[in-house]
């Protein structure tokens, strides 16, 4: 099959070929809850760029060459014998981060947290290829509706987002506001699961003008440019208190301190961007009764939450399709800020 | 090896001999994530004489003979090759309901209502013998100090009071009273349970002297004898409110009744024991704002916490220890109220 | 000032005039915290219907002849000098049950189970008048763009779907699916409430064509006559699992037990209407782990959220005015089944 | 009657006579809510000595010379005309900052965080005196086995400790741990308070070994002297994974970093303490999906949770009674580090 693959890490990332697409033999079923998945899609993330940096160097624990992709969806070719929820044709996307299980974290719901993770396409051979090989417990399976293509970066992006705002939405009342500052990938469904979740005015903060205007398109009901004055805009929405919940797909520079100035008393910060630092007096967080809220990644349970919201059509990702073969092409565009919402490669 | 295995139903317990003690072939090592127990206790469970009476035949899927027993704990024998959490010599104990993993139940950490539970010891070979096979899902590690023919009725009437009684924790504020009805294997872990996870003033309700006296050993805060007038004096104990939570053990002839009775306004009434009938005007429900709450089982990741408070000596069990060979006297003792606490097997 | 009152009970409801529309002196301001607000629509509801035939006689502290309407909407006309949060000239609506504030449920925020509530237009002059005095503690300030005479319903009606329904929204997930029963004047806004705080598909239900168009109107998912089997439909509806949340606005008849069969293992349902029983075996309670939960009324904070959402346009309240003079018109409509949706008395 | 009174600030705390003690009129029932209370003992807390030295300067409304003392506790001596729940003789505690009752954060039962506070002995008089006015909202009753002399602390050190542990423990289950930093006047009680309300194993670190003992006799599993390698000692008893609630009563210097430090994957940092600055990269917070709480006083009703608690023998607190002449003798142990616990004026 073809697979797309990297051989050596590229720091500066100035060549044009960071992966090599050649033919490599196909998966095969080794264990009984194996299933070896038939690729639709596979999302093209800034953690490919990393990767190829080398700046995940440590994490891996595969030897290059090796094949990249964790944001995969597609149709079940075959299955393990121990699998019982799933049969060949079956239309699935494949929560990337595999969970054992058995730990007392996935035992309470919290796969996301599970003390032994490995992530396909990161620690294992991934998506950008012809086939996959997964867990049955990695599958969720999709609607009719819903095409693998298109659903393939619900399995990070998508699910990222949906836990952040999902955990915001609990703190949400009828007459709140909630801010979502950066509205990307991550962020434009960020926006649309506060409005399906919960019954708050959702404020979309960018520097983008690009970006305010997708978020106008999925139901923001404020837009307000990061540029100017963020802080006295949103306080102006909010009758001068802040809002409940500010959720930060951006997390570096100056945003931390805007969000938290922005945020109002008793109200939520929900940290998902990362790259710079939060600094706070203790007094203040006493004064105003605040509280920071971190996330990582998604658990497989909410992957079926969200991927029944993009059944029901009150989710939708914004993809644009390139065959596997210009993989390259789709991690240039991305590197180059030329992909608007998520880039997905097509075996 | 040995096992006491059930050959036939005896309808009205008139037997002497419910379960013939023979020699069987050892289980197996089956499948990679499959683990042989070493049993060390079994316990002795009314549900037994139920299979024994015939009342599960149609949940049973085996074919008689086969072996009982599914409050079970012992040591790891031997572990299939995809076992990473357990090694021999590993002190367990074992949940009994084994979940698949992959449901959404399961991935919402609700693995007691698993959409395709196998329950070890009534549909397939329990612990009544010296070796039991498992899954790794099912274990649970015991700490140092807890001994497995101690530890084993925790495995089902110990998490099932566990997993009531921490719901209704999560409703009592300093200051409430939680009443607990019938204090026998569970109920008397419900005791210990209300008094580790919540502030609550823990009333106790029983008809029998001896077990009224128990629940002030385990450390209920008042005991009342159900024969008298009950509702009144929890209403006298709680200034003429009722009691913020009930957790009834019972749940047959008049109890559920009492029990509404002496829930207070906005309070909660958890349905564990069953048999009877709960009946209650619709009105009643709403100017009282009440509500009731039926238990099933517990989750892996409450046996989890169980053994954690057993290992820290803030729950004990009352067991009685019978050789395996005596299985048939155990069983009979617990038909003819003879054991206080719960009976085990000992290999 | 004018106000339509009640002289003697009419048990039947056979009269014409069950209210009598006189002059009577306007109330004035008694203590520091007294607010008079001229009003500017007051609901007329089933429980007025009840009064009139002496069924709340005991409830009833005041005398006859005395002046009924507890949801009511107006502006603020005087306040007492304690009062700080609003000024003449303020559009408020009217919490009907005035809560101490200082007992316990009141200090928790659940002042619809405050242990001295005093209902106005019940044991105290109602809202069926040009002025009524209350208490600051019972205000809610309305947007701009919500006329009292269209919101006075949200005080009672509106109140009580939204407390229910908000409970609902908690356990309600993406992928689950809600059903409402009963599409009146509490219903209807049930289900809009759900649209708005959960991403539940939302199934009504009514054996009236008339109520289902309603359904549809504001947003249910599915609407299905509950003359045919319901049950059946539901089942089908969410893949034979059952509804998550049902919540009942009937409660009578063989409504219960029909919630019951339509909510899922793990499931809750709601109880709102009444008239009718709960029948269920505690083993029905156990197997399926569901719970049932009783409601009453609504909390002040709840009505500031209701609303928020009616000034965002999340929900609106079908409401037919009648000029006070005409409120006994109103109340036989009301009784004969004319009303649609809410009438609302114009002074 | 006698009262101890500040008439001009002292930034340096140099003199003996912080105060003076002489005779003033007594207060009087000026509005219907309105209650006169006898004080049986005041607090002395080191926010006396901030608002002595003029930190409060823009806070204090009032004009000097006033009453200080905002932890008070009394009997009854007369109530105003709307008072209902509390008659003279009653024996009270007083919550010391006053909630309007109204707004919406009191509505919710968060009134902690009403809008307009107005605080007891710093913005109007306070209980270093024989009688001091306050609301019926400010008032929670004792029981009978808990003198006002004793429980004064309570309405301040105590209430705000109870708060921040009070959300700990709802994030803690059996078989965790919870680390306590900061073993005086609050800290003590927060010890206390985990232990009623959790099943968590409470570590206690402090740099005093006074501090520790006392840790000890009041419940706590284990003491550390913080002057070693706290972080790594809480991370032996938590087998390498940390702590999953950790709750800091210092919040200055190297306390925040090292409480973040010992927080577990998925735990809860949750400060009280203030003085210095929280630092963090927003990669830490993703990466371990760690929450850093703020906390501020507490409510209403939390204060009766905590006097039913204490009334049942579950919390108690350290304090060392001085006659109200000896305010400033008691001021000047506090500021020189003489009082253990807390010291109360009895007038």
């Amino acid at each position: 099959m073809k697979a797309a693959r990297l051989y050596e890490y590229d720091p500066e990332l100035e060549g044009q070929e960071f992966l090599k697409v050649e033919e490599v033999p196909e998966p095969e079923i080794e264990a009984p809850d194996d299933v070896i998945v038939r690729v639709g899609g596979a999302g093209v993330c800034r953690t490919d760029l990393h990767i190829i940096e080398g700046l995940w160097d440590e994490a891996l624990v595969v030897e290059p060459p090796y094949t990249l992709g964790h944001e995969n969806a597609g149709w079940v070719e075959e299955a393990g014998s121990s699998v019982s929820r799933f049969a060949p044709g079956d239309a699935v996307v494949i929560q990337p981060a595999l969970s054992d299980g058995t730990c007392l974290s996935c035992l309470r719901g919290r796969n996301n947290l599970c003390e032994s993770l490995v992530w396909i396409g990161i620690q294992q051979n991934g998506g950008f290829a012809e086939y996959v090989r997964v867990k049955e417990r990695n599958l969720v399976k999709l609607p009719e509706n819903v095409e693998p293509r298109d659903a393939a970066p619900y399995a990070d992006a998508g699910l990222t987002a949906y836990h952040a705002t999902k955990k915001a939405a609990r703190v949400l009342d009828a007459g709140d506001v909630a801010v979502v500052i950066g509205i990307g990938g991550l962020g434009h469904i960020g926006v649309q699961v506060l409005k399906a979740l919960s019954p708050a005015r959702v404020v979309a903060l960018d520097r983008s003008e690009g970006a305010l205007r997708l978020a106008e398109e999925v139901g923001a009901d404020h837009v307000v440019n990061s540029a100017g004055d963020a802080v006295d805009r949103v306080l102006e929405l909010t009758g001068g208190r802040g809002a409940q919940a500010v959720v930060d797909f951006v997390g570096e520079a100056d945003v931390p301190a805007r969000a938290l100035a922005m945020t109002r008393t008793g109200g939520y910060y929900f940290v998902v961007g990362y790259g710079g630092e939060i600094r706070v007096p203790t007094m203040e967080m006493i004064a105003t009764e605040k509280s920071i809220v971190g996330n990582i990644g998604g658990t497989t349970s909410e992957l079926h939450e969200l991927i029944a919201l993009a059944g029901e059509g009150k989710v939708r990702m914004n993809v644009r399709h390139y065959p596997l073969e210009e993989a390259n092409r789709a991690l240039l565009d991305l590197h180059e800020g030329r992909i608007h919402g998520r880039g997905v490669l097509v075996p």
